[in-house]
């Protein structure tokens, strides 16, 4: 038993993706997530930049003694994993749980992958699938505009300018007869119903942050880390800026109202 | 005479069309100019961390002993004003000048404003307007998707996603029969095919970058403080972050290579 509280952390809200699925399959723990919103994105920056803000964004967390750091961000694990996995604390990334999903997801041995600009850059995704499927073929397509779009609420069912994005991004992974898509950063399950529509039914989608929590509650469960307690844990949130409509962005991830939100100064998080 | 240089900053890229006015009205002036890739955009986010952000590449440009700051930029102008006009050294920011411009363009004082979330929440520009002619209709819209949109590069006249947004957000300020619009954000210009395809010839398009670099151009030719130069001046870039299609965004704004571009780690600014 581990009455420490699990760290989350993402470049801005779309972590909490992965947050409400730790909620649902381990209600008993303690959660403190922290969004990168005064930095935020970080799939269309370096990797210079994006690896520092990955140190400081664990700084932060460990500054709260967390048992387990989960990454909820495509782009952190993707480019800057290696910084993750250094610590002393046991850490997730998105990457290896969801490529492993999506390869027992595949009928046809064609997956295609979804992310920001620097996730498809890094190939994180397609050297993990590599490695366990040699024979699968792989398509990568960077999705910038997602980001901006989903953290700017424009993801309704009849948006325009939702649909006509998703296409422009899925017209080649269409073509190439994918049946699996990897939503390779946090912000895109919210576009889940653009996407069905355009691909179809027959496409298996893997999220980045469901199967980053399902492996953290393995992990915890393998390593008798939970609490063990009775009674419902509780989540703190930690933002770098609370903006304008920040709350109404939450609501949409989070699937409930987050309740108090604290602001942080990240920077001071340098080592 | 002065031969000190001229800093420029805007929260990104935007600001390079302030330095592509500056280098035709001025051409043996010397510029620095600072871009905060690394942190944009700023329209999105709350007031205290844009005004920390203003703060701290204030400082940066100071560091180069300049004559003059531009704010090329319209959250920054709209937020952070005071922390930019508190300084010894003198600044210029967009608001000003551009309401003054809007005012003189007007013919059925019909105004419109385009600008980031932060922007158009200050009333910035509405305020100047209003004291120089009280009798005005001023109408306001935010576009936070826009900025992303340009950063992005999808601003091709045929681009159907960037039509799209902008006659979602233009739409409502072409009911209200505007024949001036202040394009209050310095990525906009690139834009103006689009918002000329749907307003109409008959609007006049005021631009927050122009205003703002003939409005520093007055205030160095009236003080003397021009380098008196004949030869042509140089443009040195520092940018927080360089992303991979950084280059090119660039070249889009200023309308030619900009040479070597260094990069700063900002946050080290912080007084």
């Amino acid at each position: 038993m581990d009455m420490r509280p699990i760290g989350v952390f993402d470049s801005g809200l779309g972590g909490l993706t992965a947050v409400r699925c730790i909620e649902e399959l381990l209600p008993n723990e303690n959660i403190i997530y922290f969004g990168d919103t005064g930095r935020v994105p970080y799939g269309t920056r370096g990797e210079d930049v994006i690896r520092k803000y990955t140190d400081e964004d664990c700084n932060f967390l460990e500054s709260f003694d967390v048992k387990l750091i989960i990454a909820a961000c495509g782009t952190v694990s993707s480019v800057a994993g290696d910084i993750l996995h250094s610590r002393s604390v046991c850490a997730v990334d998105v990457v290896e749980p969801t490529a492993r999903a999506a390869v027992s997801a595949t009928r046809n041995k064609r997956i295609g992958i979804i992310g920001t600009a620097a996730t498809v850059r890094s190939g994180s995704y397609a050297k993990v699938i590599e490695a366990l499927m040699p024979e699968a073929s792989v398509y990568a397509k960077e999705c910038p505009m997602l980001v901006p779009l989903v953290e700017n609420g424009w993801i309704n069912e009849d948006d325009s300018i939702a649909r006509l994005c998703v296409e422009r991004y899925l017209e080649t992974l269409k073509t190439m007869s994918i049946d699996t898509l990897i939503l390779g950063c946090t912000h895109f399950p919210l576009l889940i119903p653009h996407i069905r529509a355009y691909l179809g039914e027959d496409v298996s989608l893997i999220s980045a942050g469901g199967e980053a929590a399902m492996a953290a509650a393995e992990i915890l469960k393998k390593s008798d880390s939970l609490t063990g307690a009775s009674s419902l844990g509780n989540t703190a949130f930690y933002v770098s800026d609370k903006s304008q409509n920040f709350k109404n962005v939450c609501r949409i991830f989070l699937g409930r109202d987050p309740g108090d939100i604290n602001v942080v100064d990240i920077n001071r998080f340098t080592k």
